[in-house]
């Protein structure tokens, strides 16, 4: 049976001097035989405080990496975040952002693009293994720096994020996992990294492209694949996926927010169990991802919805059905016009549509995100 | 066709000057033959910010009123409390409490209990509809010094909390139209009219004694219920339900919060207008209550659970359903537990209960509400 | 040099399983002289979030007590309510009540005055130390009860509030440090206790009468106010802050949330050494209280004045001064109306005041607090 | 007596369908005269929620201006949002952003840099009045664009930012009226400005460079700045503040949020009108500028420093005045390491700076901004 190491990592401190801490679970693998050179993997959950799923899927791989044959360093995080986690607002938990300034949890990852084309220039001709080393390397300097050498310029979020990158840093492949407010399930994956999106058991699929925002899979594999570029730039050809540049990284969004389900994160976790059997993290086992239509779309067609006008909404796209754009997405209900206006008013759009989440509440003002779709959505 | 007439009721003012306003649909039966003393009602929804379902269910009421005939007064009043229902906290709208105080917005009615016994002493031979009419107009009378003579004494929650009560006084039948956090259907109905419980579509009873904790159902129906005890003990019997005690109040409890499903309204609705016919109100219809078994229990029965420790809950029993002492109502995560401790705690009760109502969220603290449920519950 | 002793009390869990901890400082005299019967002192500070002055007091407490002669059993808490210490609720912190159901967590303390007449009776016969000893005990007792068995019972703020009074009835003296929002010093002293106003450096004293609502101060000395009048009603006369029912409890309004100042915090802890050295807690000192003109009124006379109107105040009247009624206590900016309404309202009173305090923000709403204010002050 | 006009913008819809309003006042110079070419002007406050005192500057400019000679367009816009404005979060207003997403309410304004380098292009030959109605032409169509043809993309927070940018983009000068949490007034001035900061009433002036981050001062100037740049680029030459390019934005830090104060708003209103005077849009009065040290330094320069702890803060250094490097900022309060730990922490920095603002609690979380300062600065 393996063991999981169990660290306790202090990522803050709250007025009083509570001390919060995020459980570090770690396997390390047997790497001694020479030709084991499987990939490590990262894996996070509950960065957004309320998107809890993610620590149920931990808990059922956890339970069922016990008994499976590993060949890679596995890393899993769950409480990622305890500032957001413990943050309750009235009956809810304050999701996305820190509440004293907006900015959002997931956007405070590091990577300074312009240490890359400095790097590539000096090792234009070094080993690919030597190339794989010290930029890993340069990386993990650059987050300790702001560390280590910041004393008033870490906010509460950057500490957290800063010491959750190091984790990552040291993987492969890293899963961030994270929910939709009312939502179905959906994968962000780098364009580069299509195919593998068919190992998990998702069916929505938003490709992004090579762009940094700050969030955790960009900061993972936005470095990689600037490097790539940076050295075919220059004349040396790498390919994204392979060899040293064999990295991904995924933004997992298993569902709802504000809910655990440990029976679904038991199928959540089998669909993972998949993808690391794939990339042969894992071995000896017979995961098979589920058959299922896969849908895509580019990340510029993912498009948020807002609600043109206040009022009340029954949301009525059913999730991950392409919808026809003469089917209403949505009534909103106005009371304050019955008698004298228009009391309900359906949303239409003007094409068709793949409506993959929404708003948590049916109260809206107006220019509140109503729904995200699809649009221009293809078959994976 | 019957037409509500509209008006609209100014309840508040925001710091930009902004006025919150209320509208209110009435008809106004023809009561000119003299054998119409069909009872009047009053309906109102959205008190509690989240809880918006009930402004559904009077626009449904309003489409389906349209072509019955109508016997009593009608008047119906969404959006009551504008403040709440414009307070978004997050994603979420702030449920239940004035968000400066922390006074719940259903406890500020008003009942001075000492006018009970002065009143009915002076009025022990006055005739029946005189004692109805002069109760009637005392109650007025005191709501409305709290509203005009009082410059500096109103709390934002009482300004809205009076003017909705001038309606209520003014009606013999009092519906409250809320919703649960994550819910079943439920209904308070007063130990008294525990036999118009059978005429709503609401397999859930709770049954309350004549004692005033500030809420509308309370406010209507615990004056006429202390006057009808005033004058037993004074000798003069009445009957509670009978007569001019023909008085009856609901808070309705639709579901759950944040949501609106116009379908499921009109169901609702249904289930409202089977009791109204049933009362008089409405006639020449065929609405029937839903046939159904209806468990019930005493105020005192109907038991929060509050958390043991702080966690992530799985809960698992199903509304409605009498759950055996054996089984799980719910489990808590610990993920800071795994490996060192116990990660996964299931909550067991010491006896047989209904769950009604579960917290809004998987993330608890240690104190927070759980659940709500029916212990020594029977079949009403 | 007196050694204070640490001790670390669990009150709560998050969601993420952090502990939340009060530390407890105490300091046990020696009694082994027959002669010494000091009072215990029991003192507290920030129970409500945001008002954290107390800690600082407790703070310069801890600095001053060091040196002095101590004979009775003094017990200090900082940081008693860590959940609402901890609660940001964007810059500022969530003040007075739970965020999740709005319960005040100052109204969580428990007594249950069914308890005294029969104790009163029973003990009819018993000596004074025999009263004072079984009393504590049954009272300990309770709150034992209420917090060992009671699984699923316990609120949030319960848990927390019921372990401080078993701190709290260990001690005969009882000081709770509290804020205002922005706030001139005051103190609430139960009328029994009036001459111990005069030994505090704290110009308004607000005199409390014999009513439980929950507070610290009142969960302290109600019983035993209580107790005696049972006894007294039972044919057997005590005196109120005499013999065993020398018992004082007071919650001290230090000045305006928010903000911590040490300096400030030092004078403060002066005002209450001069308290205690009047009490024979300490002794060999000489503080002395400073010389003021000390206004008070009834519980009754301190009023709350609720905005009439919407909009942005300029607080015009001075705190500690008394205001006439022709002098405007606040005037209202309502730019909205510039041009074609009154931009500036004018607030006047109808009586002479003396204004302790006023709202934390500019921006009020229709029925948000503006003031609290003594009216039919006198001299102390 | 000058007579401003009112009209009212209609900028939100909330929840329940009540419209959110924004009072626009504006006097229309009489320009028949053909030498009358004096600068528009426009001057807003209150885009943040809690930074209420530019209202009551607004209230005592409208007042002063009745009696002035105007010889340029004026507009006021007091409430400029009035979702952030009514947006109460406990007893204090939420400040900074939409609640719902976090983004910052004065990031949203617009400006496409791609529009500038295609029409210097096109107009190299255009006369400078051509430029000038073209260019601003072209910035109204685009918000004009943005608000009518995009009906699902509308936030919040765009609705209301680019109606009031509609207001701006006809003006020459625009003042965005704004305060700090706690804080010292305090001036953000475009680097070419730097003259002007001489003719306001502020002892503190940031220089900030032409870079666009989304608030309204950058909307205003650098559309104009990276114009003249592109010309420049082109072989046209234009001086940034003069001509067609008269163009100056800032945005006034007036002191402290959640204050009203009516006094220090007349003394604020003189200090613009001294500006105003200065730049010919009003004459014939004798407005001078206080005298006093002006310091000043660059954006880059103007620090944030974040607490290395939790705890609670004495704020120690006074604001505008230059802190020695040996002199402590702050003290950080930690009472739970009393008696085994460190109880009292002092912040130095390593150099001298000038403190402008602290955060507006004493209760910080490790992390949270601490105080703004001033590094590298000099006399202006």
């Amino acid at each position: 049976m393996n063991i999981f190491n169990k660290t306790v990592m202090n990522v803050g401190e709250m007025a009083s001097g509570a001390q919060l801490t995020v459980p570090v679970y770690s396997f390390v693998a047997d790497k001694t035989d020479e030709k084991n050179n499987a990939l490590n993997v990262y894996i996070q959950a509950n960065m957004h405080g309320a998107e809890v799923q993610g620590n149920a899927v931990i808990f059922q791989l956890l339970e069922l990496l016990k008994n499976i044959n590993i060949k890679g360093d596995i890393t899993l995080v769950p409480y990622a975040n305890p500032v957001a986690c413990n943050h309750k607002n009235g009956e809810y938990t304050l999701g996305r952002f820190d509440p004293i300034t907006g900015v959002n949890w997931n956007r405070m990852y590091h990577f300074d693009e312009s240490i890359i084309a400095p790097f590539a220039e000096k090792h234009m001709l070094s080993s690919d293994l030597k190339i794989a080393d010290e930029f890993k390397k340069l990386m993990l300097n650059q987050i300790e720096q702001k560390l280590e050498h910041n004393i008033y310029g870490l906010t509460t979020g950057q500490k957290i994020a800063y010491q959750l990158q190091q984790l990552a840093h040291n993987a492969d492949i890293v899963l961030d996992l994270h929910t939709g407010p009312i939502s179905s399930k959906h994968l962000y994956c780098p364009e580069y990294a299509e195919q593998s999106a068919h190992f998990f058991d998702i069916p929505h699929t938003i490709l992004i492209p090579n762009s940094f925002d700050g969030a955790m899979d960009e900061a993972t594999f936005c470095p990689w694949w600037s490097l790539q570029h940076s050295f075919s730039h220059l004349g040396r050809e790498f390919t994204m996926g392979k060899g040293i540049f064999n990295k991904e990284s995924f933004t997992v969004e298993l569902g709802s927010q504000e809910q655990i389900d440990l029976d679904t994160a038991h199928q959540d976790a089998l669909g993972i169990l998949s993808y690391l059997q794939q990339k042969g993290v894992i071995s000896n086992t017979k995961f098979t991802p589920e058959r299922m239509v896969r849908y895509a779309c580019l990340l510029k067609d993912y498009k948020t919805l807002y609600s043109p006008m206040g009022g009340m909404v029954d949301y009525l796209a059913e999730f991950g059905v392409p919808l026809k754009k003469e089917q209403p997405l949505a009534r909103i209900l106005r009371m304050d016009n019955y008698g004298d206006g228009k009391p309900l008013h359906y949303i239409h759009l003007e094409q068709d549509v793949i409506p993959i989440l929404h708003f948590a509440s049916a109260s809206v003002n107006q220019g509140t995100e109503l729904y995200k779709v699809f649009r221009n959505f293809f078959v994976l």
